[in-house]
């Protein structure tokens, strides 16, 4: 058994050689630190034609972008590569390969996915990907449902439940997004002419009520093994490819809570596109963000229904029209987490390309503006939202 | 370590001696095997007055009442005594106290209650414990307010979600509770006369749909540890004294389970009144059972809400209105379960004395159509009966 170290690029190579599952481990040559995150060193591992051919992934153990102040559990390098696993299993398509695990080192090794770029990155650019959203509604559909009780065996998801709990990245989530931004906290991060606005958060009954009630079930309901963190910087996009990376916050919760966070990354970007682009662009570039946002959902809601229809093994979750009803609720909780992850993105610490790019900041401010008021008007509007097109319609009339 | 084996009275009378904490052990010397229960053996120990003086509660290893056919984990009487151990901390007043547990032989020692009487039998003979229904509902909120998300540490939290993971007794509740009664399963056991009612509740889709939910929600919703079995005969009463008993079913599930068992099991009463007692003082029973559902209910809603006032320690829970937005969601899942405890008594196969007692068989064929009937309708009407006097108003139109 090795005992933790922190890894050099030497380290990874090596590490690469032995563990790395390549044909040729000897041409392995050279590391290159990608991470971009704040977790984590992500060494991407190139051979001696300049080839990269596999990652190595390792956990640090503290917060890498505040330092060794905040320290932060080794053991959610097991819970990204036991939910990965997990995920691989039910969409492969979609899900990067974790090949090797090692729980003293909190290292693991990844397929190379250097033909692929990070999503968030192309949207910034206004680069379109025809496929993504619906592609994200399969992983969304394919991996909430095998893990969720409509198909795992009861004995076996109580099993699951206790193996993925997750109590630190957890306890990220639940003050990162549910606490931060409506109280005035030193880690909030917005501009000075938003003060108004942020302060009026603090103090709206309504939303602080509807909060609370999305942060209680992401306490307490158990619905499936989330990827806990699926915004766009934690997808993989290609030509017809779609791959999610990421895994660390896995644990179960309620499905809701990914699929909006996957609709939140769509419209921060929508909210942003009007200071990262020239105004037409900008304007095409909404549309396809709304569509998106429809494909996703649609995509996610039909796969999950016919799996539901096919595959479902609960007797009594398994009478017709009771998917349907269930994913009524999960509807409603995916516009009131999609909310909030458009706020904590805005008012809170963790900012995002989509903000930061742009350049004016009289128009960032208005783009951060416009982000937050909407993320407001979802919250609030969670349970009385019919469907993905009165969605679109607020969406549109939010501005 | 001692191994398992199942106790004799003289073995009880032993470990009594050796650990029933009595300051004079040696004069433990009879064993009176008293268990009606379906799942265990439990030994009052008399002493040489003929004074009882401890309970030793030991689990079989199979369901008693069916045989050794049905194994079932051991493993329960750690959950029940570490269950009871856990409300005891919060509700010393309404929880017996377990004083000894012992893993090898699934035994666990318990004070002696001779002085009271288990509920149900007083109910069923028309006998009124006014403080009864007020002391249940202190029990209830003590008990699931101190183990829900508003007060526990969220790591806390989970590690003892994981303690109390429960697989085979859930089982046992999600195959009686939420299947059986709604297909035709040889377990369910009722009055041929009542085949056409039983039979429809096979096919009624809004029924089955809602029990889906009920049942899901079973699975997935985390809120609090609970007692899983807090009917009327898990009930110890006495002039101004209840005591809680046998919570081998306990584990962290939707609070309304546990609320809308105690509600069920009065209205189960409510339903067999008028076979068990003379008219008149059968609706005078029904009208303090009306009561005493009030009155759980109230005391429960005011307990938890004034407990959430004065000791949320969850900053985004503790503002004010969310404590009673989530009563409300707990008061719907209340009335679903309520009626799926009303059916699973009736048409499924645990039969309670407030309908096995009634000796004429047109009288008892009735009292269970009605309550049949009542437990449909409430499951059904679950979203949208505004409080607790709209409840009793459907529960007197029901008949």
């Amino acid at each position: 058994m090795s005992q933790y170290r922190t890894f050099t690029a030497a380290d990874a190579v090596e590490y690469a050689r032995e563990f790395g599952g390549v044909d040729d481990p000897a041409s392995l040559s050279e590391a290159q630190e990608i991470g971009d995150g704040n977790l984590n060193l992500v060494f991407k591992i190139f051979d001696r034609q300049g080839k990269s051919r596999v990652i190595v992934k390792q956990a640090l153990p503290y917060v890498r972008c505040v330092g060794e102040s905040w320290p932060l559990t080794l053991d959610r390098a097991r819970l990204e590569a036991e939910t990965l696993t997990e995920h691989y299993k039910y969409c492969p398509q979609h899900t990067v390969k974790v090949t090797h695990y090692d729980p003293q080192l909190a290292v693991m090794v990844m397929e190379d996915l250097s033909s692929h770029r990070i999503w968030r990155g192309e949207l910034v650019k206004g680069a379109y990907y025809p496929q993504a959203a619906a592609q994200l509604g399969e992983y969304l559909a394919q991996t909430l449902f095998h893990t969720s009780d409509f198909v795992l065996h009861p004995h076996q998801k109580k099993a699951e439940v206790a193996r993925f709990i997750n109590p630190e990245m957890c306890e990220i989530t639940e003050d990162l997004f549910f606490n931060d931004p409506y109280t005035d906290h030193a880690r909030n991060n917005y501009p000075q002419a938003l003060e108004p606005l942020a302060a009026s958060l603090r103090t709206d009954d309504a939303l602080k009520i509807a909060v609370a009630g999305l942060k209680h079930r992401f306490f307490a309901h158990a619905e499936a093994l989330l990827h806990g963190d699926i915004h766009s910087g934690s997808v993989f996009v290609a030509d017809n490819s779609l791959k999610a990376i990421d895994a660390e916050f896995g644990y179960f919760g309620p499905i809701g809570f990914d699929v909006g966070t996957a609709l939140g990354n769509l419209l921060i970007n929508y909210c942003g596109l009007p200071g990262l682009l020239p105004p037409r662009e900008a304007a095409e570039g909404r549309e396809l963000r709304l569509n998106d946002v429809r494909e996703v959902w649609n995509t996610f809601a039909a796969r999950f229904l016919a799996l539901a229809e096919a595959k479902t093994s609960d007797v009594a979750l398994a009478y017709p029209g009771y998917a349907q009803a269930f994913l009524r609720k999960v509807w409603a909780d995916t516009i009131g987490y999609c909310g909030t992850e458009l706020i904590r993105r805005t008012v809170g610490m963790s900012h995002v390309a989509d903000m930061k790019l742009i350049k004016d900041e009289a128009m960032r401010t208005e783009c951060i503006r416009s982000c937050i008021t909407l993320g407001r008007t979802l919250i609030l509007a969670a349970d009385h939202v019919e469907d993905v097109d009165a969605l679109i319609a607020r969406i549109r009339q939010a501005g």
